[in-house]
């Protein structure tokens, strides 16, 4: 290999490190989002299910997205040696990045199990999503199918990776249905708080951290130094993005919230991804405000049409993720986008012609994504006799129902003890916090 | 771009996302060190404070401290597009480094408000810092200014990082009066222990490995392997630090804390980082050990002047930033000196030429920065109707007073529902820990 | 230094920075294994003895291990100045990498000291281990010693910092006998639970992430891309491992708990770190997939056999550690095996010899850490009066009894007062999870 293309290849190695990184930001991020009883089973599945993404993509979901194929599929390539060398970078780097890609779709799909899903369920849906869904829509896109001959522009995934794991987890919410406790009869909704805000917290920051793999590494190089270009953008994005769900909560709540706040960051994130490469910081800052404030109402409606989404993926993945699709659309400035291969945005004279294939590519992949994934879930439901624990179990957390033993042993049984004696006591119903 | 330069873009862009991932050490750091019904608040305004200082950096901080102007201040390339591919690195992968250490610098100055402040001081002090302090020091020692002319070293920051952050840590926790119950009428101290240490722990860890971007990175590239040179002799520092505050407290009090312990590995890192590029490892595990050990006498001078110092940041960030800084006035090598463009050092042959630099450089950013503090706290103070939330905010926490609902709602909820009990049966006063 | 050798000497040091965040895995994963009332000085103990492993290894470590010497043992280069600049990589780089693996298989080692040993012994046994144990198997296998000369195959260290450290902590965790607790009078065990799986599954997480420093930073150079086939390695072991435990647990036991899952994951991990160079994406699925089932029965056989390994370092780090030496001898490649100096596997053509030479190589170096380490302790055991802290001590927990503070100061009075009231109102004996 040539000199650049060892600078190539060092810098993907490293982002793939970043991308892999941020699974502990979702580890944090969703067990800080749940409940103290399901917290263990909610921290330790996102490890296994990387597992077994990793090794699915290995056998199958590589040749499948970039492998010799049609526009809608790829079929070659599978059980990969890592003997190839590539030609910009080496072949087992780009495949190592691209696992790291797969993984988190995957993760932020089950968001919307949180709490309530079967481990059995978690394990074959592991398998499913890895090669039936993932796969396709990364290689209409990404791998030279029907959607990237259109001309759709998602440089780092906002549709690929992020709308197609939420889109998954509006799936498997719907069939799921709401956590015990959540809505009332009256369809009003009660709040499960997430136990640990520091948590949720650091997960922010670590996905932010991750996202200068996920992001600026989708240069795949280091040439001209765009990659620093494109990890600018993103920080400012990520800034603005908690920047307006602060101030749209503080002045519609009248107090500011922070996981709605860091949701901000979040949603910023993810909206930034398609775009990072097109559009310049003041279109950033734009894309991120947005995508701050519409994560805000986000949450809000999915509350209102009782949708239980336990950890936001709905709002955060699938809203920004939408926005974000669209917003290149709209600010893709001209030069960026004949660099990086693409058209002019709708404000930068670019006409409609790249928005509507923004539209079209976030609408099929949408419905892609859902429906096959919905019907994964109806076949699991069926061969696994439900998708979700007893009451009892979901009652007692997932922890101790499916793993045997409690996330936080000494603390659950105080809470245990202490629900106990009230109930000894006063025969009261539980608390919330406890009962779920 | 020319090879070497890819190289070194690729280094400062790593750099930069080290430093970035230190603010999510200060989250477990800060929340670490405070109480479980602030938690929320601290980890999550880590998160936007840093959103809000990246976008007044990119509209303002970066032209105020590299924009051409005269020795007191910078004053072109506001609002920056991104466009410059710099001459050693590309601009953007700089740029962002830069935009790390701005919100590093605000992070520390932060630790002096804690536990007490009001959201809306966090909202506007990041914005008046980010334009009013840190730009104007950083721009005399690292962007051209009259410090810079004089000869000041200061390699990664001792001085215009942290020892800036750490004196507007200083205004904040003189104006805003030590936390409820710190201090008795007698001035004799209480301890409001911090409710995790494993967070601070972690915390801790997450900035040492952070500090080799902050270090390592401010080398700008990697001409000769120097930036190794550098990051190992900060690892030096870092772990004879935490040794000297280990022995120093165990030999004066016949027990280590942790925290005093953990304090001392971040001394040797604030220390070393004026020096890093100047000092041998000989010279580094001088520096560390006296940072380690200056630490702890530090502490204990605060807690006797009456001072409220929840997170150190005084100690920790001032006292060891003023150490560092004048450290390399002692053990600047002539050979490192010479080839970093400095002087060597007192105890190498130097006189006290550059040690009399260093301190006019520490006396006077020390100065400029707790001045312009305190008088942008008192403005806001007179705007605001004071900086703290009232004492009933304050005894209930500010996750609860400025959020609207704890960091931790199942163990608080226990907390609470425990003080409860134990009130109604004995009318006693409630535990410290709870009260603040 | 050349442009080749740059870009090596920034991975390396990339990869150091990694390891070094290692440390922050190990960080949560025995404070999550443990008990609440020992977390603060389980976390807090990582920070100061990898600074004194980080001094001992400046000072003496590096010599013995590299230095000028003969086939057992190096002797020059001590207190390394930091002025070389090395043949492929900046020599300062190479150190800082090296001093990171010295401080893991430390770190790893202090896992069969867990929530009973007195803060001296740490203190001490972390300078003795440093001078004379782990330098002396690295000199063996990497330094150019007697294994190296008969062709042991450790690529990243299985062996030399895995198993070593292993070794050594059977050695405490011998001598210091279990937990209080731990074991009835009829030899059957009971459960200390870990108190928070949380921590434990980020600290995994973040010891895979560290590990692609770990395995593919060993390569000490970015040459044909091939650090990125070790990564790709290196992460198949890790899911595969991940699942191979889940898989095991859940057949046998029913149910699968956390923690073995989680170690099923480090076991895939520890065992590729010796063949990660040598073997295919098959290989490693196979190793991982053993380890991931070996880790299960091996936690099982040391419950039965009364060896009480809080943090199943016996099981992840030495008994993978073995598999994953031996495992070079069965599947290392003709192709790899000849790339990077080694013989191909008996499944791969290769013949016994390879076998043998790996199976020699572990027997002495576990036969070396266990006896130094042993006979070390002993003398420590004389030296202090014992190894470990009394009885009550420990059922108050280290964090009070050796730092004179909770690690929850808040969480602990909870348990503490609750425990307290229990007693009064009942006087039965205090639950396990306090009393320990």
């Amino acid at each position: 290999m040539e000199i650049p293309q060892l600078i190539n290849t060092l810098w993907v190695v490293v982002s793939a490190i970043l991308v892999i990184f941020m699974l502990g930001g979702f580890i944090m991020l969703e067990a800080g989002s749940t409940r103290m009883k399901n917290a263990g089973h909610i921290a330790g599945k996102t490890i296994f299910t990387f597992g077994i993404s990793s090794i699915v993509f290995w056998a199958l979901g590589y040749g499948l997205i970039f492998g010799e194929g049609n526009a809608f599929i790829g079929f070659s390539n599978f059980f990969y040696d890592g003997g190839d060398l590539g030609q910009d970078i080496a072949g087992p780097a780009f495949f190592l990045f691209q696992t790291a890609f797969a993984g988190i779709s995957l993760t932020i799909a089950f968001g919307g199990f949180a709490e309530r899903a079967k481990l059995s369920v978690y394990v074959l849906f592991a398998v499913l999503f890895s090669v039936l869904v993932y796969p396709v829509i990364a290689h209409w896109i990404w791998g030279g199918g029907w959607l990237s001959a259109l001309g759709k522009q998602d440089f780092a995934g906002s549709t690929v990776v992020h709308l197609t794991g939420a889109m998954a987890a509006l799936a498997a919410t719907l069939l799921l249905k709401p956590r015990l406790g959540k809505y009332n009869k009256d369809r009003s909704p009660n709040q499960l708080f997430g136990h640990n805000q520091v948590f949720t917290a650091l997960g922010v920051l670590i996905l932010w951290v991750g996202w200068f793999g996920f992001n600026a590494g989708s240069t795949l190089g280091v040439d001209d130094g765009f990659f620093g270009y494109v990890a600018l953008v993103t920080n400012i994005a990520a800034g603005v993005g908690a920047i307006g769900a602060l101030a749209v909560s503080w002045m519609s709540a009248g107090k500011s919230d922070v996981p709605t706040m860091l949701n901000g960051a979040l949603a910023g994130l993810v909206a930034i991804t398609a775009s990072c490469a097109f559009v310049s910081p003041l279109g950033a800052i734009i894309i991120g405000l947005v995508a701050g404030i519409l994560v805000y109402y986000s949450m809000i409606l999915f509350e209102k049409l009782n949708i239980d989404d336990p950890i936001f993926a709905l709002s955060v993945h699938g809203m920004a993720g939408v926005w974000g699709t669209l917003s290149t659309g709209f600010f893709a400035t001209p030069e960026l986008a004949a660099a990086n291969g693409g058209r002019a945005g709708l404000f930068y004279g670019g006409g409609f012609e790249q928005l509507l294939v923004q539209a079209t590519g976030v609408g099929v992949s949408a419905l892609y994504a859902f429906g096959v994934a919905f019907v994964l879930l109806l076949v699991l439901k069926a061969v696994l006799g439900g998708l979700r624990v007893s009451e009892e179990e979901e009652i007692m957390g997932l922890d101790m129902a499916e793993h045997g033993s409690y996330g936080y042993p000494e603390s659950m049984q105080a809470v245990v003890e202490q629900a106990a004696s009230k109930e000894s006591a006063t025969s009261a119903p539980q608390g919330n916090s406890f009962k779920g």
